[in-house]
C-alpha cells in the first residue's frame, strides 16, 4: 500500500498551524487526495482570520477548524475536549505537531528573551500538546487499526513533530552553518529532544513518534529564496507519513525519508 | 606538553557555578595543581553562602571570587567590569560555563515552566555569557598566546560549555533512555547546539568553543548514585581542556577526551 493511501485508512488527522505555510497545505492535500481520513482536525490560533482554511472546509465537510493557541493550556485543555466529541471512543490517530515560529536572529542580536520565544513555540507547545492529546491517542492505539497490534502506524498511532534539519547540531558545520538562527536552530534541535523523549514514552502505548524536516519551503516562514513549493514537498511528506512503521520510532527523517542525523 | 600543564601558560580562567559540585573541584584543582593560572575568577550567585569556595581563595591568592547571577543580564555586565578590571588587556583566555540546574521531572509531571526555566539556566544563560565576555575573549585571542596566531589552545582563548551525555538525542535511546528527565535533557541538546552555534562565530576570531560532558559525577546535582567522584574526573577533565587544539573545535567530547555524538 504506498504511503498517501494509508491515511484513507485512518480515522482522523490532527494538523497544527493549519492556517498556512505547510500545516495549511497538508490539510488542502489530505483532504483533496484520493485517500483522505475520516476527519483532518485542523487548528489555528484564529479561525476568523484564516481565510484559506474556511475555504477549504467549505469544499471538504472532513475538514474540522478548531481554535487553539499552542501556547495556551487552557487553549490546549479546550482544544483537547472539542476533539474528544468529534472523533469519540475511535480517539486520535494522527497528531502533526506543525505550528510554528522563527525568531531570527545571529549572535550579536540574539536575546535571552527571543531565545525563549522561540522555545515555547516551537518545543514547549508540542510537548504540551502531546500530554494533553494522550488520552485520545492511547484510545487509537488500544483499538489497533488496520496494522495490528504488535505493530506502528499513523493508522493506530502516531505524533509526527515538524522539526527542520536547522536543528540537526551534526549538520550545522561549514557551509550548512552560514544560517546563523539562533533561536530556531536551538528550537528545533530541543523538539528533536522533546520527540526522543516522547518517543520512548509514548512507544509504551504503541504510539509512534517521530521527527520530521518538511525540505526549506517557500512559505511565509522559509521565505521567497527557498527552493521548494508546498506543493512538491506535502504530497511526498504525506506518502513518508502515510508509510511509516516500527522501523522509524523515534527517528529524524526528511520529507523524502532520508533518515537526518542529530 | 600534558593538558594540565598548559593551564600554566594560562593568565585567566573564569568558571561559573564554582560554589560548589563541578565547578568547586574545577577552582581546587586549577588552585592546588602544578600548574595554576594566572587568575581564577570564581563565580556564584552568592558569594557570602559560599564556604569551601572562600576556603579555597584564602590559601590561593589566585582565587578571584566575582558574584554572577547567570539568569541577569545586569549581573553579567557588572561581573564583565570587574573580570575586565582584573585581567586588563590581556583579556580572558577561558571561559568555562558551568553553572547549571536539573529540574528534574518526567513526561507525566513536566509542564511548559519547568522546561523553561532549566532551558533559561543551562542553554541560553551560557550564551548571554559568552556574548557578553566576547570583547575579553577576542583581546586574549588577538594577542596569540604562546600556541601563534593560526591555531586554538586554552593558552589563546577558549569558552568550554559544560553539557551532559545526557543532552545526547542519538544516545537518548533503548537502556540509556531510562533517564527520564525532559527538562534537563532538553536544556543540554539545547546547550550543544548553541555551543555548535557559537563555534562557527567564534572560530573567526581564533576563540576555540566546545561541549564537554563531566561525567556522572557524584555532587549535589549528580546525587548519591553516581559512579565517579568530582575527584575522579575532574583532573581527566582538566587535563583535556589543558589540550584542546583546533581538532576539537566545534565537537561534544568527554572528560576523558571521548568524541560524543550529537
Amino acid at each position: 500500500m504506498s504511503g498517501a493511501r494509508s491515511f484513507g485508512q485512518c480515522g482522523s488527522v490532527l494538523v497544527t498551524g493549519a492556517s498556512r505555510g505547510i500545516g495549511l497545505q497538508m490539510v488542502d492535500s489530505l483532504a483533496g487526495g484520493g485517500f483522505p481520513p475520516g476527519k483532518i482536525l485542523a487548528t489555528t490560533r484564529n479561525p476568523d482570520g484564516a481565510k484559506k482554511l474556511q475555504d477549504l472546509a467549505l469544499k471538504h465537510p472532513n475538514i474540522h477548524i478548531i481554535p487553539l493557541d499552542v501556547l495556551s493550556q487552557e487553549s490546549i485543555d479546550t482544544c483537547v475536549e472539542e476533539v474528544s466529541r468529534l472523533v469519540q471512543e475511535e480517539g486520535l490517530n494522527c497528531l502533526i505537531n506543525n505550528a510554528g515560529i522563527n525568531v531570527r536572529s545571529d549572535f550579536h542580536t540574539v536575546t535571552a528573551d527571543k531565545m525563549v520565544e522561540n522555545f515555547r513555540t516551537n518545543a514547549v507547545a508540542p510537548l504540551m500538546i502531546t500530554k494533553a492529546f494522550l488520552p485520545l491517542l492511547k484510545a487509537a492505539a488500544s483499538r489497533g487499526g488496520a496494522a495490528g497490534s504488535g505493530s506502528m502506524s499513523i493508522q493506530r498511532a502516531a505524533v509526527i513533530n515538524i522539526s527542520s534539519q536547522l536543528g540537526s547540531v551534526a549538520l550545522n558545520w561549514g557551509e550548512t552553518a552560514n544560517v546563523k538562527e539562533y533561536p530556531y536552530r536551538t528550537s528545533k534541535c530541543a523538539l528533536n529532544m522533546v520527540s526522543r523523549c516522547m518517543a520512548t514514552d509514548l512507544g509504551l502505548d504503541g504510539i509512534l513518534c517521530l521527527a520530521m524536516h518538511p525540505g526549506w519551503v517557500h512559505t511565509d516562514m522559509g521565505g521567497s529564496q527557498a527552493p521548494l513549493s508546498p506543493e512538491d514537498t506535502i504530497p511526498s511528506m504525506l506518502s513518508v507519513i502515510g508509510g511509516l512503521s516500527v522501523k522509524d520510532h523515534g527517528s529524524f527523517v526528511s520529507f523524502c525519508g532520508e533518515v537526518l542525523p542529530w
